[in-house]
């Protein structure tokens, strides 16, 4: 590693934001040399608390972040927001409501945002969203806050990469809604029932607690519900209590370590499959996928035996 | 391949309910013979038109293909059915809605169907569909209908591996639920308002055709809009025969086999994902995932290089 890169990895640890989103760039990407960054980057990380946040659309998810992320900047925390926003190519909404939500907090460099949009490809958005925080957390993040609506299995496999999760209900969503989220249920450590002042609010309390009473987690742990107005700022402090409360209980029964363990392992299997892909792919020629697709297609070929010969293959000159 | 299996593979060739299910069993939780049965049945698939139908839950997604089957039925056309359903592990939906489902049709062999629910694995879904879909085509299928609620990029994926795709709306639902669905608009060949009677029918067919006018397809179809009360069988024969509308299409343009290379070209790629990650798992030693997922946690090592490794040493002894 040369000079320069040694001093753009100084400037990303001190905090410096521009060197920072040069970094996230460059892994979110793919560009040339990102794996040697993370590899750089990977013994700077492991102080930050990383939580997980997710909800529906509409249920003020990023205003609440949002407000989360000042409470914590009172405190003279360091703050990172990944937001992961799976809209489709029409909206460009990532984009756009980054460059909104950036301008409130465009002069504390305390306060770094994120915005990613989702990939197609499989697992893909997931494994970058994880290698971002890692990023973050080796600028000297206090925290790093990643939300995402919560709408089907790659948006559990990104929060299931938090230390904390935390699951954001609004009343008066309609039962349609609670059944995509029913997945998601499982995975909070906190619920919040935001816009609380809305009618329903005590039908949503009562629903958690009768999922909750199906449940038996491992950890013994029964998660609290927190009511918020986000928008008005009430209940953040509380939420944040309720976060620290259960940040506690994660050190005094020793389990950070553990679900750091339990996140690494699927980690470890995801970035596997995916160098291995590469290395097949390696071993295939210009367009031959494309040539063998068509003849698969054209039943001139069976799929199975033809995977098994590529892998076979593979390693062997 | 011994008598035996030439025997279970001629009975479900002639569409016997039991060879079916053992088979669709075998390949959905690979057990051992999977990929030797799917090699043996594999040269007899390709005959199946295959549609994939997705909606948000409530959206009466299940009696709008039971009609469709029912329709299909009339004309005497062989239907296997595979409802994905991504319900959380507390209600058991899939077994169950599959038990109700089974005894409306229980009497005719003409008709089959199979529920699968989410499994936790990355892309592990779309591809045991794939080949359950691969399983019921070589029985001698019509038509394949592959129903899962449109909540997410696995659902996408899921469809995507039909000939045609039909995403069912309804009306009344909310800007939130059209919000959920946006990455699944573009998917579309077909659009359906079901329950067309309720108020606000007009408002999404007006959504639709304000976001057709964003798109462009490479095929230069506009997808039609359908509306249907599928519980009162409105409408159905409707659909059918737009749906017969598009399949000339698709085959006047030549665009079926283009297609099918398309999915194929994914299926390859995601089945060589799979293939090799399990090559690699198999130079690993019992618990190693788990000391290297320790070591990483506390940051005795770098992921980056390890898995590097890992992927150098495979293939080498």
């Amino acid at each position: 590693m040369n000079d320069q890169w040694q001093q753009w990895i100084e400037r990303l640890r001190g905090g410096d934001p521009r060197a920072l989103a040069r970094a996230i760039s460059m892994v979110e990407n793919r560009e040339p040399g990102w794996s040697e960054l993370l590899k750089a980057l990977f013994p700077h990380s492991g102080h930050a608390r990383i939580l997980g946040l997710t909800g529906a659309p509409g249920s003020g998810k990023s205003t609440l972040v949002d407000q989360l992320a000042k409470h914590y900047r009172k405190e003279n925390r360091m703050v990172g927001i990944v937001a992961v926003d799976p809209t489709s190519p029409y909206s460009g909404g990532a984009i756009l409501g980054d460059r909104i939500r950036m301008q409130d907090h465009f002069t504390d460099p305390g306060i770094y945002i994120r915005s990613m949009a989702t990939r197609g490809s499989l697992g893909g958005l997931a494994r970058a969203t994880a290698d971002v925080s890692t990023v973050l957390d080796a600028s000297g993040r206090d925290l790093i806050m990643i939300e995402t609506v919560g709408v089907g299995q790659d948006e559990i496999d990104i929060v299931r990469l938090a230390d904390i999760t935390i699951v954001i209900l609004v009343p008066g969503m309609g039962d349609d809604v609670q059944t995509i989220k029913a997945g998601i249920m499982e995975i909070a450590d906190i619920f919040v029932i935001n816009k609380c002042d809305r009618e329903g609010a005590e039908r949503v309390e009562r629903e958690i607690r009768a999922l909750e009473s199906l449940a038996t987690r491992s950890d013994h742990w029964v998660p609290p519900i927190v009511k918020t107005v986000a928008s008005e700022g009430k209940g953040i402090a509380e939420l944040a209590k309720t976060i620290a409360q259960y940040d506690s209980y994660l050190q005094k029964e020793n389990l950070v370590l553990k679900r750091t363990i339990q996140n690494w392992r699927e980690r470890l299997v995801e970035m596997l499959r995916d160098a291995m892909l590469e290395k097949a792919q390696a071993h295939l020629g210009d367009g031959e996928v494309g040539r063998y697709a068509a003849e698969v297609a054209e039943h001139k070929r069976d799929p199975y035996t033809l995977v098994e010969e590529i892998v076979g293959k593979v390693g062997r000159n």
